[in-house]
């Protein structure tokens, strides 16, 4: 781990574009426009395009991205009978993505998303300023009142214990959007005109023993230190819920980052939302969520996992182990997710080893 | 206390002034300049001026203001033997203000801080964004990735438990500095002109469990909520360490808001800090303070105050036991503090009874 001031130096130096090592993963791209207003930032780097519906739907893609395209028909034949495990006709499926993609960090977005402007103007290269808060370290243990202090111009804070100060990788960068905020159907309903405008110019880490709604929308993260844990759950077709799987993921995510040291930080960078999902649709898809987390959220707040879960797979199957034994009686899905939750990590493990590598067979095309 | 949408309503409502409601206490003034900057924001108010050093010396306000000063025969005093709970030569004594004080709210700054702007070059009116921050409720149990959910145009997104959404009531408001940034003396002395140049506009609410720097340049509380657990401690004068008054503050006070239920906010208002004090002198205040704090944090991080301690009082007596008990190790100076934090309370409670409120007798100035 860098010490501050090394840390510091390396905030201020160009960031890298860490063009082979970083994947931008995508549920079904719907809107043409899309990828053309984000070719100056998204072109270098390799698609995942994960296709959420009917297989025989075609998805256009522009002319000069390199991209890899799985539908359902792909996820079964690559998965087999653990296809079970990711969703079908729900954004949910992204995370197949991160199953298959073979670099270190992804990146996702949804195609509603637009490259947004700064308060001088600027458009905002949102990928970038993912990598430069994955590559500076998060500090979840004390509270820094100048926000991140690996930012250029910042630092840590009197007070701040000395110790502390070369903070901990950091494992997830959870960005933010202006124009349409990222509220649920109760909220759509009551506040059908509100509009975010607010330009927040900070980036800080959440804290330690803090949970926190992860949204999906605009999502970075390390994938070898936490991977395994970024499972976005049983939604969509057959399943009683929908528009929870990010949180789901942001839940377990965090309670494994904090067990295992590495950080979550929150704030910039900012896309442009650029319209609201319906409010009814989404009022059908959420409503057992909304009672439900009343009762999740506890569950992950105490959940506790012991000393010999030393990586991720670990943690994240002992969690399961705990979502069957406490969150059964809240509805039998959590039975099933609980399964699924083992499947995934069963199915991530034969993908992301030498011999599993090689079942992979995208409908890609290389540049 | 209020449901979310009554709490939003609210914050769009015009700020109160509360100008009988709420004391503004400043540590010795040096600078002339200070107050007649402040005049539009302050001069509605009651100020409380605690002076630190030299009782002979004469402080100048200027015409207008409606205020009261203590110096150090007065404390004396007042508090009779008490009085060694209270700093000398050290703005630390500044806590005596809050004692005196016969209102609900207090603000507390320093005589380097002046008006700062936004960055549309609006002169902010600091007062008022505390004032706003207190009467709007906290939010320590969960994160909101779009900051203060009150503030106008936000709100709670999606995944946030709506069994939340009433948050707890705000006992701190802790504001921010642009300029020279509350640098500890060796930052300062590496980062010599470093300046705090971004304007970040957010309020947000420390999460319950996490420690932080509380400063106390600019800073606002209720003091019928936390008054009794803003002590600042032993500094200055006869005392091995000084710059950590308003960290002890900090530590005990976000202690036992964790376990009263009560909210701590930090971001917005900025104040302009105008010098940077000497980082030599302040490294020879600071140093025992940079060695202790290592072990001083850990100690309240894992401090637990039990289920009878119901009140400020009681719980900052027990945890004056915890620092007998446990600090006195680090140095004997842990064992004296926590002698004055029973002290502090006794004078507290004193003075704070319909019969003790008649022994203050400020050489005050009424407008």
């Amino acid at each position: 781990m860098a010490d501050s001031a090394a840390a510091v130096a390396a905030a201020a130096k160009p960031v890298p574009l860490l063009k082979d090592e970083l994947d931008i993963v995508i549920p079904t791209i719907r809107n043409l426009d899309f990828l053309e207003m984000w070719r100056p930032f998204f072109e270098p780097y390799h698609l995942i395009i994960v296709q959420d519906g009917d297989p025989s739907k075609i998805i256009r893609v522009p002319d000069g991205f390199d991209y890899e395209l799985y539908n359902r028909n792909d996820i079964n034949k690559i998965l087999g009978p653990k296809a079970s495990c990711i969703s079908f006709k729900d954004s949910a499926c992204r995370c197949f993505g991160y199953m298959v993609s073979k670099k270190k960090y992804i990146y996702t977005i949804d195609d509603d998303c637009f490259v947004a402007k700064d308060p001088s103007g600027k458009m905002i290269n949102a990928l970038q300023q993912h990598i430069k808060n994955l590559l500076c370290p998060s500090t979840p243990f004390f509270f820094n009142t100048l926000y991140d202090p690996y930012t250029e111009g910042a630092d840590f804070v009197r007070g701040y214990p000395f110790s502390l100060r070369e903070g901990v990788p950091t494992a997830v960068s959870h960005g933010l959007w202006l124009n349409i905020p990222d509220y649920d159907a109760p909220t759509q309903l009551v506040k059908p005109l509100e509009r975010n405008q607010r330009y927040v110019d900070a980036v800080l880490t959440i804290p330690k023993g803090t949970l926190f709604p992860m949204c999906g929308m605009n999502l970075a993260f390390d994938r070898e230190l936490i991977g395994p844990a970024m499972y976005f759950g049983l939604m969509g077709d057959g399943q009683p819920i929908g528009r929870y799987d990010d949180m789901w993921a942001g839940w377990c995510v965090k309670v494994i980052c904090d067990h295992l040291g590495l950080g979550v930080k929150t704030g910039l960078p900012y896309i442009w939302h650029s319209k609201a999902s319906n409010p009814f649709v989404n009022l059908r898809k959420e409503y057992k969520g909304i009672f439900w987390q009343e009762e999740i959220i506890p569950f992950f707040q105490s959940a506790a996992l012991p000393k010999d879960c030393t990586t991720v797979q670990k943690c994240y199957i002992e969690l399961s182990k705990q979502v069957k034994d406490k969150l059964s009686k809240v509805d039998p899905y959590f039975d099933k997710l609980a399964d699924a939750m083992v499947t995934w990590i069963e199915a991530w493990d034969e993908l992301n080893t030498p011999t599993g590598a090689a079942a992979k067979a995208p409908n890609g095309k290389a540049k």
